[in-house]
């Protein structure tokens, strides 16, 4: 049995990131694969569970060391319970999110170092990366008015931060794809087909059957 | 201002740590010291909604690194916002179990190692350690009898694993014990006044005051 693809797609809000995400896994089936979908934090009964402490309550509720191993946790379920298996058995595995969410997030002003948040990522799930992962970007003016649309007013505890704060996380994932070409940044502007043909054209080389 | 001390008590279930933890706080505040008593997991509202997570549901609710992150993200919250604070301010602090319950439970048969288990300590809570740490050992099988007298059946997770499992738990804290001084096992047979007094006769060096 050859091992799946595992394939996390990243980005802010507003990204686009559940639609092209549906229209991922299509092409990727077509091309022949089993696909999973999954999520972070959560896609695990518990993971879920960790996930509505983390997003629930107030931005005071958690101190950014607490926060990175809540997040460590919920990822370890998902990587032992869910994510693992699924590779073996040969399914490609696409999650919304991964550990470079939680080192742009939890790396950026929280007192924490990146190699603090790998060393987590070690512990709780053997530092499991994936094989490709797509970064959706998109000039941050567009993205909040698409989020406003979709969210009216309900973002959650780490949406709900300032500016300036996602424009950290964005230059985080900048950082991320130069240092490492497992990261490529997306454009997200223009129709949704037009941005499903430039994910498809970043995992081209993974499609090719063994 | 003197930092205040900060004192652990550990041992498994039925040896009397919540009598011996009041008795310890009431001497030591005769000798003119501030004392807070607290637990893990748990002692801040953040760490006891972990609590829940961790002590409610199946012996297979989590996988061992999952409970291992759980565990430090409690104690990271209970040390940031508790025990840091009240040791500044002067304040001693005695905790029911702290880091080497870590060590003893999610360390034992889990496939983490010691370091490990540390290193979290050293990410969540900067690797905070009691400036002395009490292990009340008796006998399993009268430990065993005080323990059902009291719980009637209502064991957690964690209290209903199997009888070798708590024996490699009591062998972990021998093992602690005699690679650090910080670490001390006291006998915990006899009336509760006896095991009062061997408990103070280790920590009389830290009750002078400066």
């Amino acid at each position: 049995m050859t091992r799946g693809r595992f394939i996390s797609v990243e980005g802010g809000e507003g990204v686009g990131k559940t639609t092209q995400i549906i229209a991922l896994a299509d092409a990727i089936r077509n091309a022949g694969f089993e696909v999973i979908i999954t999520r972070e934090p959560g896609g695990t009964p518990g993971a879920e569970t960790i996930r509505q402490l983390l997003l629930g309550g107030s931005d005071e509720r958690w101190l950014p060391r607490a926060e990175a191993l809540l997040f460590a946790a919920a990822r370890s379920d998902h990587v032992e319970r869910l994510i693992e298996p699924a590779l073996e058995k040969g399914k490609w595995v696409i999650s919304d999110r991964f550990i470079d969410s939680s080192r742009a997030y939890q790396g950026t002003g929280s007192g924490l170092s990146d190699a603090d948040i790998m060393a987590l990522h070690a512990i709780g799930s053997r530092g499991l990366l994936p094989d490709r992962t797509l970064v959706l970007r998109l000039d941050p003016i567009e993205a909040g008015r698409r989020a406003d649309l979709r969210d009216q007013g309900q973002a959650d505890r780490i949406q709900s931060r300032d500016p300036s704060f996602h424009a950290e996380v964005d230059i985080a994932f900048v950082g991320f794809a130069e240092n490492d070409a497992r990261v490529r940044l997306v454009d997200a502007s223009g129709d949704a087909a037009t941005v499903t043909a430039r994910l498809l054209a970043e995992i081209d080389d993974l499609l090719v059957r063994p």
